[in-house]
């Protein structure tokens, strides 16, 4: 999900709160990133940066209140961006000059696995107690099953307990309700930027609690590093400058495997950043949703949930979800497991809002349940299709020259395009994503995703060859200077917006 | 969902912002009504009331903001009503001693058409548009079939359009929603009680809107009145008291067919209502969840949606769901129909955190265009079904030579227990709701509602007969001062909860 830059605001230098939606509206469900830009006069980046998610916010409606006008105002955003690409969306057959979308996070590579298991009879089961009010923890033959399927790929120690799982319509929800429960309005949590862009909404919209980024960069610097690599050091700072702001931080949101970075926290790293956060008496939010989407066994991807010992267990809320692991961001099934029972209570209160169905729970049950198929079928054969993707993308990054990040996890790469630039400038950034969509290719920039250096993109990788080649051709087609507009595109397709927020 | 109230507040006289909640944790997701009681310095009951939903709060967590532990502390008042009803369900084999719930609205008399309906294989259909991130204001096929199903069964004179249809999980988050894109934290909406209090939570929690009350009395003033009658006047008088406390009233809440009155408003009367909200320039949410659930034709239900021409279109807000009128609260289905853009938009924004399940969207819309099932089979039968089990209760109550209120609409009655109060206090109220509770049989107390008069209850009447007939025998015990404790009750049933907040 994304909006076209506007022409006034191309002086930007940097977007703290600029967020990223992924999930669009629109028949396909597609979600593309979009794109925040900040008015000239702001402050320069730091180190560390209060985000404000309404820093170029202006209109309003005669009918709404002034967060209503503001909670509108981010769908509009992303409707610009659901009416650039949906209205030439790319199809082989009817729509081959079409965009290819390689900017959301899906995982369109297993739908045939899918749609063959939850297509089986033992699917469809229609109780009196599956239509009437649920539990709105979750029905507990489902949190049973959450707790026994978490205990067995997180590797925990010990079984994890029914009692602490927490069952809602996804983990953005579960970002708003965590939010809500954890701070004062006008509070705010600790994220490492990159970051998936979207939570700056989840925690806003209903919270009104703000992100605080702890800004990381690709220059390495010494033995055992690696770009963008968070250290305690850099969380610390971020935390000072919060306070010297007068911004009080109530947690510290960690993505693990990291999205758009694919990099993946060893135990050691889990362990100083979680003692990091209980010196400072912060809740962590570890969000695991790509857990299961580790197609590289050398990755050494650990669950904080496989931890021996946590180091503040009343403070640490681990999420994680359908939506990237089982490529079913249309199911909206989340999870959130935490010993704190306030919390976890809490956060149930506001279930009533975020509830699913009890025919979805018990779809839920039954494929959590089903061992054999996950085991057997679906992850090995998705691991297998992941990593084939990635292949196929990376050495045509590598034929081209072109530097990337990637750590065998999730479903992009995070690829360096600064040499593209003529310019380090999130100006510069933004021109060459829209020679990308103007070749009818739609990626997702780095400033969308709070990045500090100019030139970075998100690619997705997690879809079938024919899409991949075609939109790596046109990626190709860019940046060896050639863009070759495809034939019959409207033209409305590369222009401005009207609005200014529009 | 309910509380025992506390010893300590016993001198309570009235509870603005009370709420009943419905819809509660546990196997069989039955929901019943709790009770919020009242400090005793607190102002008296006017014909107005600005209520304050934590007026009795007190405990806090050192892990939850302050908000939080409020959110926490309305789950933990239901869970002690999970407690008490759910250690002691009624099961005809298994537990005949345990306590029969007529204190939740469901309908529980239609199962068997449902489960077979949702049952058949057209209801299993597992698409990759489906898995994939939806359109937030509900898939375009589930909206288009939903304004068909609203022009048809709320005789629109006009096709409606699917453009003006959000989906979302429930009609609980429609009203969080709404309560948060039309009004600043703080500001309220006018609400006739007594009225469905869970909308106190549902308005609050995420919010912070509040409700200003509209007292209806059970008098009858003149002719072609009836008791509990909305009149203009009365919600002038509730907007200017409002007003005079420096309240901020931005919107009226009616729902129609009533509850728990059960009343149904004429089209002259409807008129009347949405002329002084124009008048004010007031948001009207028209809760419209039973209208197909009026089982006497002669109660002449019309929606809003019918009228020829709304006041004021842009400020007339319509729901509907599931739960009721097709008895499936678990499915979690509901929508809004509003012509205002921007507050549909706005509530599409915060779709993220309300969306459901593209597997259920399908199932819905399935069922919402078998017309010949819903028009040939359901409603017939359930209408049926719905008349037979409340021409049971009544019969059993005049025999009784208990008045009551009830217009053939709904699943419950609304019953007149004044005579059996030795004082017509809450208090006497509460104590003999308990004594209900100690002979297994769970009704809902007016003060749950904001009925402003100690003495009414609310009985859901629409269950299978044998368990009406043994909560019948067990009310009638209770009132004919025979109070028989079921055998084997366990003796913490009926003790006080320990905590002040327990």
């Amino acid at each position: 999900m994304f909006t076209l830059p506007q022409k006034e605001s191309r002086m930007t230098t940097a977007c703290p709160g600029s967020d990223s939606i992924q999930g669009l509206p629109g028949n396909k469900g597609d979600g593309l990133e979009r794109e925040c830009s900040r008015k000239p006069d702001q402050k320069a980046l730091k180190l560390y940066g209060v985000g404000d998610p309404t820093a170029t916010f202006s209109s309003s409606s005669p009918y709404l209140s002034s967060r209503g006008s503001v909670i509108k105002w981010f769908w509009d955003l992303a409707e610009e961006g659901y009416r650039t690409y949906h209205m030439d969306e790319y199809d082989e057959d009817k729509n081959p000059s079409g965009i290819i979308n390689l900017g959301t996070s899906e995982n369109k590579l297993c739908f045939d696995l899918l749609s063959r298991r939850l297509s089986q009879s033992d699917m469809l089961q229609v109780e009196p107690s599956l239509l009437q009010y649920p539990d709105w923890r979750g029905h507990p033959f489902l949190r049973e099953e959450v707790a026994r399927f978490l205990s067995f790929y997180c590797r925990s120690p010990a079984p994890l307990k029914p009692e602490n799982v927490v069952v809602l319509n996804g983990c953005a929800s579960l970002f708003s309700a965590l939010a809500t429960v954890l701070c004062e309005a006008g509070e705010a949590f600790l994220i490492p930027a990159p970051y998936y862009g979207a939570i700056t909404q989840h925690v806003y919209l209903y919270g009104n609690v703000r992100l605080v980024c702890v800004y990381l960069d690709s220059e390495v610097t010494g033995l055992e590093t690696r770009p963008f690599q968070l250290t305690v050091e850099k969380l610390e700072m971020a935390l000072q400058g919060a306070n010297s702001e007068g911004v009080k931080v109530k947690g510290l949101i960690l993505i693990n495997p990291q999205n758009p970075l694919g990099d993946v926290y060893s135990p050691g790293e889990l362990q100083e950043y979680l003692e990091f956060a209980k010196r400072h008496e912060l809740h962590v939010m570890m969000d695991e949703v790509y857990m299961l989407s580790v197609f590289e066994e050398s990755a050494g991807y650990c669950s904080v949930l496989s931890l021996e010992r946590l180091p503040d267990p009343q403070r640490t809320h681990v999420m994680w979800a359908a939506s990237k692991d089982f490529g079913m961001s249309g199911l909206r099934f989340g999870t959130l497991y935490t010993e704190n029972q306030d919390v976890a209570t809490a956060v149930a209160s506001l279930c009533r809002y975020h509830g699913l169905s009890g025919l979805v729970q018990y779809q839920m049950a039954q494929l959590l349940r089903d061992r054999d198929w996950i085991n057997q079928v679906y992850l090995p054969e998705n691991h297998a299709r992941l990593k084939a993707a990635h292949t196929y993308v990376s050495e045509d990054l590598r034929a081209l020259g072109i530097p990337f990040v990637s750590h065998g996890a999730g479903f992009f790469i995070w690829v360096d395009l600064r040499k593209y630039l003529p310019e380090a400038t999130f100006e510069e950034e933004v021109l060459l994503w829209r020679r990308f969509l103007e070749n009818k290719v739609l990626l997702s920039f780095g400033k969308a995703f709070e990045c500090k250096e100019p030139g970075w993109f998100r690619l997705v990788f997690s879809d079938k060859t024919p899409r991949l080649r075609l939109g790596m051709q046109r990626v190709r087609q860019v940046l060896e200077g050639q863009p070759q507009l495809a034939e019959g595109a409207p033209p409305h397709q590369i222009q401005e917006p009207q609005g200014p927020h529009r």
